[in-house]
């Protein structure tokens, strides 16, 4: 069964605890692992989210390191669908596609295996949390230029103050709670 | 439906790919990318896992970063359990527990979030590949200074040779391939 939105979102809120300063100061991190030790409200976000690759026709998901993979890969499994890890640079061997993306301060980069992507996949990308915007739309980047499409972008929680939608270049996006 | 155990190690054989001397000279690094990107493959390996968790009476099931999380967290789902991140030092905001281990060069750490365990639960701690065992033996020896019991240490591949079995202190281990 899948849990209406106004329940889900009411979990996420339920799940989320807010850690200032973390981890430095003037972030105000989301610690997703109440959520994940209970087991019932795991269930239920895993449940909302594979709602939302289906409903969006999704072949594969792709989770960004490292939280995404907490999610993604429970919705891929419980769909039958393929799963992609879009890892932090360095962790993966190649041959990877690799996008760099601006911090506040600096860049980091993320990575995708491009040889494990068939063309014309369509692919919803999971994250926790959509804050700035840069991480999803990196890997958003690197999953089109593997010749795969992003279905939508979905995360638990989108902050919209920080308006990492516009990031996403008109990209669907789904998000269980927006704060 | 759960695969038979020697079609499982098949499967594992054929999605895992050694990379040679990869991060550095000398490792040979076990690639489960195939495996996750393959949606039949990936199902009935979490098949497999989620009933080592019944098997064994897990309460919940404790993933070790990185790819730890990616067969942890389906298992997890999968059997209505909770979910308990082990993460590298630093990426959890307290209240954490931490465990630091010998690696060949140097040390590391590992942490978990002590005040989501309840006392008692039975724990089935998961990653990938058993190497030298250092890890899974710190993910071990966490969950049980959070007051909960390791049912048993599961991965996907055991590297025999390598010696980790031993660093588990007779904690049973269950792998799906043993090379």
């Amino acid at each position: 069964m899948v849990p209406d939105a106004e329940a889900v979102a009411a979990l996420v809120d339920a799940g989320l605890r807010t850690v200032p300063d973390f981890p430095r100061p003037g972030v105000q991190f989301k610690d997703i692992t109440p959520l994940l030790a209970d087991a019932a409200a795991f269930a239920a976000v895993v449940a909302a989210l594979g709602e939302v690759a289906r409903r969006v026709g999704a072949d594969a998901v792709a989770g960004v390191e490292a939280r995404g993979f907490m999610l993604a890969a429970p919705v891929a499994e419980r769909c039958g669908l393929a799963f992609w890890p879009v890892r932090k640079a360095g962790k993966l061997p190649g041959p990877v596609l690799r996008r760099e993306y601006a911090l506040e301060y600096g860049t980091a980069a993320v990575e995708l295996r491009g040889d494990l992507v068939r063309p014309g996949q369509r692919v919803l990308v999971l994250d926790d949390v959509l804050a700035t915007g840069g991480t999803a739309r990196a890997a958003c980047e690197l999953v089109e230029e593997a010749g795969a499409q992003v279905a939508a972008v979905a995360v638990l929680l989108e902050l919209a103050e920080l308006g990492g939608r516009a990031q996403l270049g008109g990209r669907p996006l789904v998000a269980l709670r927006t704060a």
